[in-house]
């Protein structure tokens, strides 16, 4: 299955800005997608880099280069599918998923249906896997409603996958708490040696930093 | 399979209270109790709910009144049935999963394991099944890192289940946007009759409430 990766190469992650510098933004968006590739492989899958820009990576992906904007990258690969009428199906999975493992990546790649939703946190479609000719992506706003709906509209059948793992995408710093609890190697031991730790609270567990370690 | 669904009577969602007042909060909580129990029975089980306080609720479910702490309240529930070396699983469901399905929880009750878990976002406990007369819970502070340490202690074999439904608790304004995406009925519905609707950001979708429905 061709497993298509997105990555924005010079601006990643800025709504976690409250949290990282930009150099610490840059270098945890790598460990993430790192942890991402690897849990491709070890799902059995080869994972392609869709870059927003040329980007000198060891994460043992291909790399294609396109510089539009998420939605219409996205499109060319599914359209040059569809139009092969290639039998192969086609993955799509976001670079910032820190959570995700062989197992849950298994369920996605296994599911049956012509089109496969995992559903993100607030609304937005983390994975998926498009089996259909005619499924386009809009990745704006409540992606994954939009997604249903397109894929009622080119008549093709639908599963959603239910998975705590690929619904956390990491965005925002209340999601660091995430990445320490359950996330993959490389993205929790960055956020460990910059200095990030769990911290309790009456509600959900979130994280500091340690003093000493702030960012610039 | 017995599930007891804990329920706080008179103090319930009060980290809700920048979005919904007091009597909304009150409904709105018996509305998520409402779908969980109907979810619960949906999956072949028969909720008990562990109330704080006498409630009257027409929810189809038994009520064990018991005002001790959360989790004196469920270890208790787990000591009698260790007790009698009862082959019958204990569950114990959390009360504001308003995005349990059957299928969900089927994958819960059904999944192997002396001790299965549904880790919360946050690093609660949303969810889980005891199958081991020994294992107790702590749902203070990082739960789920809490109760993989007491199963290990108890020499329990752990099974985790990977759910998004079952992750999202909703506790925090936040969550309202949820819900609205993937809501049970009466939860859903009682949001849309006090006015909330999803608002489109440039991140994760929220909600925002229309004038003239506003709280307070």
């Amino acid at each position: 299955m061709q497993v298509v990766v997105p990555f924005a190469v010079d601006s990643p992650k800025t709504r976690l800005s409250p949290a990282l510098t930009p150099d610490e933004r840059r270098a945890f968006a790598r460990a993430m997608l790192a942890d991402v590739c690897e849990a491709i492989r070890d799902a059995g899958a080869e994972p392609t880099l869709l870059a927003t820009a040329p980007v000198d990576l060891d994460v043992g992906a291909d790399v294609r280069i396109d510089d539009r904007p998420l939605s219409r990258a996205v499109n060319a690969v599914l359209s040059a599918a569809g139009e092969r009428r290639d039998p192969e199906a086609v993955a799509v999975v976001m670079a910032d998923l820190a959570l995700a493992t062989p197992a849950a990546l298994d369920r996605l790649f296994g599911a049956d249906g012509d089109v496969v939703l995992a559903p993100g946190r607030g609304g937005g479609t983390n994975a998926l896997v498009a089996r259909h000719p005619d499924f386009r992506v809009d990745y704006h706003g409540a992606s994954c409603r939009d997604h249903r709906r397109i894929a009622r509209e080119v008549g093709a059948d639908l599963t959603t996958v239910d998975s705590f793992r690929l619904a956390t995408d990491v965005d925002e710093p209340g999601d660091l708490a995430e990445v320490l609890l359950h996330g993959g190697g490389r993205s929790r031991a960055f956020l460990e040696d910059v200095g990030f730790e769990l911290a309790t609270t009456d509600g959900r567990v979130t994280v500091e930093r340690r003093p000493g370690d702030a960012s610039g």
